[in-house]
C-alpha cells in the first residue's frame, strides 16, 4: 500500500519522542510546510520544541490552524508489544506503533492535507496555519501554552482551531469534543493536635474531625452539567494522616481533590463553596489551590458547521459533540478567544501497550482535514 | 541527705540503661536482695535481661511480688537538660536525672523496703518476689510477658502483684492503678478500582465509598465505662490512599484505628461490631486485628485495700482508683489470675527532659511498700 499519509505517519513512528523529546519530527514536517510555502516560527522554550507555521490569509480573512503533538508517552514493557513500539508495522489494515493514534497519525494527515489543499487552492484567501509542539503528555509547561502567550502578546488573531487529539471512538468523526471541563485541583490541610491514643481527651483527631466535612465534599452535587457538559466531578485523589505508629493520634491530614468542572460554574466558585464548607465545619484549614484548565466551550458556529459536514461527507455519520473525557491543549488555545474543536482517530489504544489505528481512518481524516480547510478558507 | 533509698536511685541512675539494655542494674539489685536471702532466677531471652527472685513462702501462704523495669526511654535532646541525663542531682529537694520516675526510683524504694522487712521479719510466712525486666519501654517482646509465660508453663501461683510504674499525679499515692484498658488495633484496607480523575465512571473511589462508614465510626458510643473505666475510645491513627498523582482515583485506602477499651467489652465484640458495619456499608475490605492486651481489673480486696490503707497510713490522703492511661507489664501479670496494683511516684515529668521526681516521695514510697508488705506477707 502506497499513501502518502501512511508514509509519513510511520517516518514519524520511527522517532522515539518521549516527552519532551522531539527526535527530529518537527524538522521533518517543517520541511514539508516550506515547501509548499509556509513561513515557519521555530518557538523552542527550555526543553520543548515548538514550531508555529502560517501561509496565506491577507486582509481580513480568517485563520484556520491545525494543533497537535509530536510528543509520546512511554512505551511501557516492550515485552508485552507484538512489535516493537517505534518500528512501524500494519496488519489486518491497521497501522501498529507508539504514537500511531495519539497522534502522529494526526499529524501526517494534517500535513498531507495541507499539501493538497494548496496544491488545488494556491491562493487560498483565509490563512492556514500549524501550532506544533513537542510536550503535551508530560509536563507541558514550555509547550502551547507559551507559544500561545507569544502569540498573544503580539495581538495575532486565531479564529479556528483544529486539534488532532484522538477524539473518535469506534469509527472516526463519530466524536468531535467541542469543549473540554475545566480542571482545578485542592490541597487542603486539616490542623489537629497531636497525642497519644490513650489521651484522646489532650489531642484533636484531624481525621475525626474532618470526616463529616469530608461526607459532605463527597455527597455535594456541584452542578448537573448542561448541553455540552456532564455534570461537575468531585475525586478525593491522595489522603493522608498519621505517623505510622499505632499509638499516635496525627497532628495533621492532607486530602487532595480535584474538580472537573463544567461551564456552568467558575473555579471562583468551586473556592469559595468549598471554603464555605470548612468554616461551617469549624475546621482549621491551610488550603491551596491549582487551577490547571478553565473549562472551554465552542458552540454551534463556522467551525462546528465545517467540522460536523467533514465528517459527514466522508463518513456518512453526524457527529456527537462531547466535552468529557481529559484535559488537551485546547484549553490553552481557547483563551485567545479562538473556536476549538478536536477530531482525530479511535482512541482505544492510547496510551496502551499495542497502540494502533486503522489505517483507512486516517486517509479519511486526512480527507476531512482538507474539506475543512476547504471551507473555512476558501 | 543520705538515704539508701536516694544512693541506690542514684547508682540506678547513673547507668544509661536504654531498652532493651541493662547496664548492670539488674546486677545490682541482684546482690542486694542475694545479701538478704533471695533466690534469683535469672531469665534471659533475646536481647533482653529478667530475673524473678523470691524467699519465704512456705506452706500455702501468699505471693506477693514486685514488678518492675529497668530501662528507660532515650534522653531526647540532651542540651534541654539542666543537668547531664545520667548524672544525678539534687536541687530542691527533687532528684533530676532519665528514670528517676519511671522508674529506678520505685525500683530503689521496693528493694530498701524489702531489706527493711527482712531485718523485721527474717521468717515472714508469705512469699515475697521480684519481677524485674530490661525491656519494657520498647518492644517488650522478651521481657515480662515471656517470664510470666514461664511462670505459667511451671504453674508457679503468684497471688498480689505491685507495680511500681508512676501512677500519683500530684502527690504520691493520690491515684493507685487497679486495672488498665484493653487494646486492639484494627489494619482496614477498603478496596476500590483505581482510575483517571476524568473518568470516575470507570472507577471506585474507595475514599469515597468508605466515607460514610468512617463517619459512623468516629460517632459510635462503644460503651460507657464503668466504675473503674472510662468509656471505650476508638482512634484512627492513621489513613491513607492514593499515588501521589492528582489524576488518578485510588484503588485502595488503608485506615489503621486503635481501640482504648472497658471491661464493658472484648475485643471479640468490637471486631463483630466493626465487622457488621463494614457489611452494613456493603464495603469490599481485608481487615487484620492486632491485640496488643486485654483489659484487667482487680476490684477491691485485699491488695488493693492493703495499698489503699498504705497510703493513707503515710500519705493521709486515700487514693483514687483509676484505670486511664496507657498500658503497663500489669496486663502481662495479671493473665496469672493475680491480683495486680500500680503504686508509684508522681508522673508529670516522664519520658520528658528534665525528668524528676521528690526525694522525700521517694521515701515515703518505700515505707508504702514495706507496709504492703507487712500486711500481706506477715
Amino acid at each position: 500500500m502506497f499513501c502518502p499519509v501512511i508514509t509519513l505517519a510511520q517516518q514519524l513512528i520511527k522517532r522515539p519522542s518521549l516527552s519532551p523529546h522531539d527526535e527530529g519530527c518537527q524538522q521533518m514536517m517543517i520541511e514539508r510546510l516550506k515547501a509548499i510555502g509556509f513561513t515557519v516560527e521555530e518557538m523552542n522554550f527550555g526543553d520543548t520544541l515548538n514550531f508555529w507555521a502560517w501561509r496565506g490569509g491577507h486582509g481580513g480573512a480568517p485563520t484556520l490552524a491545525f494543533a497537535g503533538h509530536t510528543d509520546v508517552v512511554p512505551a511501557g514493557d516492550e515485552s508485552h508489544w507484538h512489535q516493537p513500539p517505534f518500528e512501524p508495522t500494519i496488519q489486518d489494515g491497521f497501522l501498529y506503533g507508539r504514537g500511531a493514534a495519539d497522534m502522529k497519525g494526526s499529524l501526517a494527515a494534517m500535513v498531507v492535507a495541507a499539501e493538497r489543499f494548496v496544491a488545488a487552492n494556491p491562493n487560498h484567501s483565509g490563512r492556514l496555519a500549524f501550532l506544533i509542539t513537542s510536550d503535551e503528555e508530560a509536563s507541558a509547561v514550555n509547550g502551547t501554552v507559551k507559544v500561545v502567550e507569544a502569540l498573544a502578546a503580539r495581538r495575532e488573531r486565531v479564529d479556528y482551531c483544529l486539534v488532532g487529539e484522538p477524539s473518535s471512538t469506534e469509527r472516526v468523526g463519530d466524536v468531535v469534543k467541542n469543549g473540554r471541563r475545566g480542571s482545578i485541583t485542592a490541597n487542603l490541610t486539616i490542623h489537629g493536635t497531636q497525642g497519644h491514643v490513650a489521651y484522646p481527651h489532650l489531642a484533636d483527631n484531624p481525621v475525626h474531625r474532618a470526616t463529616p466535612f469530608i461526607n459532605e465534599l463527597v455527597n455535594t452535587e456541584w452542578d448537573r452539567g448542561n448541553e455540552f457538559f456532564p455534570a461537575t466531578s468531585m475525586q478525593i485523589a491522595n489522603i493522608r494522616a498519621g505517623t505510622g505508629s499505632n499509638n499516635v493520634i496525627p497532628g495533621e491530614m492532607f486530602v487532595q481533590f480535584n474538580f472537573r468542572y463544567s461551564t456552568e460554574l467558575t473555579h471562583e466558585q468551586i473556592m469559595h463553596q468549598v471554603q464555605a464548607m470548612l468554616e461551617r465545619h469549624q475546621l482549621r484549614y491551610t488550603i491551596e489551590w491549582n487551577l490547571s484548565g478553565k473549562p472551554f466551550l465552542t458552540p454551534r458556529g463556522k467551525l462546528v458547521d465545517a467540522v460536523s459536514h467533514a465528517v459527514e461527507y466522508y463518513a456518512a455519520t453526524t457527529p456527537q459533540l462531547l466535552t468529557n473525557g481529559g484535559t488537551s491543549d485546547g484549553r490553552f488555545i481557547a483563551q485567545l478567544g479562538t473556536q476549538v474543536v478536536e477530531l482525530g482517530p479511535v482512541n482505544a489504544t492510547i496510551h496502551k501497550v499495542n497502540e494502533c489505528v486503522k489505517a483507512s481512518d486516517l486517509q479519511l481524516l486526512s480527507r476531512m482535514y482538507q474539506k475543512i480547510m476547504e471551507q473555512l478558507l476558501v
